[in-house]
């Protein structure tokens, strides 16, 4: 199912959303949320950690890590290696970001996972581990046969996507239970705080369909590494 | 980004997740909501026909049409009538689970059009709508030249995916929204009916990972009509 168009120009517009996110998610948690804070007795300082490092790490860096095959002028060996570092930082940025959930819940008495965005966020970072682990040891150390690579690949493309959009999924999620409490802690509906969460979770949205569609297009001439293993 | 797998055993989870959604759904609006009208004082009656007629036509339906090609031991145009007749049933069972959801706030006093959830099942409903009348031009009547075909044949597949992941990513933030809204109405965080509607939105996700997976696989031997137009 390869796109007869050049990755290029997809990659071009996943870097300028990722940007736009990253001023967007800051906006809201500086601006509009007060902040962000490890310790404080401000409890909603340390949740607005979550959503910050869960967008800037899973969503973007990991987005980045994804087209950074096709998005890179690099020898393949230089891209795998920058796929795999950024794919730690994701992994490591969303671990915080999740301990920050968990904080934020147990310091101020909420309930912890009940609900479907904590459910499918588990299961996000789970996979995502299980997926890097796997990626890891196939295709970089110690590296299985060539065999082994050929027939992994396809299955790791295709389950990398499948963990990736259910982490966009899993974000827009997020993004609509924290609006909805705030909406019934009073928030206007069609405020400009409301609206700038909405057009946050649009643009995450968008940011994850372009990764695709960069993935499924084509590499510049002989830089193709979703088939060169 | 074809797989080396056959579609069929995916698609026969396709129609077991398939069941299982319809019963879910019905027994959540039935059972524990109090059951479905067109009109009445209860006004809450009104909109639970939303996430049944939503379920059922966009994602159940809708999955079933993008599986056919691969689900189905017919010839092709047999399966192209069946792909585009569910894909309109799909349609005309979304668009009146949309009016439910209107009809439901306007008689109720409730904003409309401010949460993440519509804003997203409005742009789903609409890209559907360009998705099914470009391939009914193209593909079925009056029909494109070959090379149009052709051409066309990657985006409608990829953007057809596209549509219905969102489609899913939709219908899951509509459970949550759904749920958030009756939890801070007193719903218990863990009780049977909050269980309920997150397997439901769970195995809604299984449901649309597996519809996917039918796509990216490979049909009987001369049976791949995604290759041949």
């Amino acid at each position: 199912m390869a796109l007869a168009a050049p990755a290029l120009p997809f990659t071009f517009v996943v870097h300028v959303l990722g940007i736009a996110l990253v001023v967007l998610v800051l906006v809201w948690n500086i601006h509009f949320r007060g902040g962000l804070a490890w310790e404080s007795t401000n409890k909603s300082l340390i949740f607005n950690i979550h959503p910050v490092l869960m967008l800037i790490g899973l969503i973007i860096i990991g987005g980045e890590a994804i087209t950074s095959y096709k998005a890179l002028p690099l020898k393949k060996e230089v891209k795998k290696l920058i796929h795999l570092v950024l794919h730690a930082i994701a992994i490591a940025l969303g671990i915080i970001g999740i301990y920050c959930a968990f904080k934020f819940h147990n310091e101020s008495g909420i309930a912890n996972l009940y609900s479907l965005h904590s459910w499918l966020g588990i299961g996000v970072i789970v996979l995502y581990c299980i997926q890097w682990l796997y990626g890891f040891v196939t295709f970089f150390f110690p590296g299985g046969s060539q065999s082994v690579r050929q027939g992994s690949l396809p299955w790791h493309v295709l389950f990398g996507i499948i963990v990736y959009v259910l982490a966009v999924g899993t974000a827009t999620l997020g993004f609509l239970e924290k609006l909805t409490f705030l909406e019934n802690s009073g928030l206007t509906k069609y405020g400009s705080e409301a609206m700038l969460v909405n057009c946050t979770a649009v643009i995450t949205v968008l940011f994850g369909a372009f990764v695709v569609l960069s993935v499924l297009s084509q590499g510049s001439a002989g830089d193709d590494d979703y088939t060169a293993i």
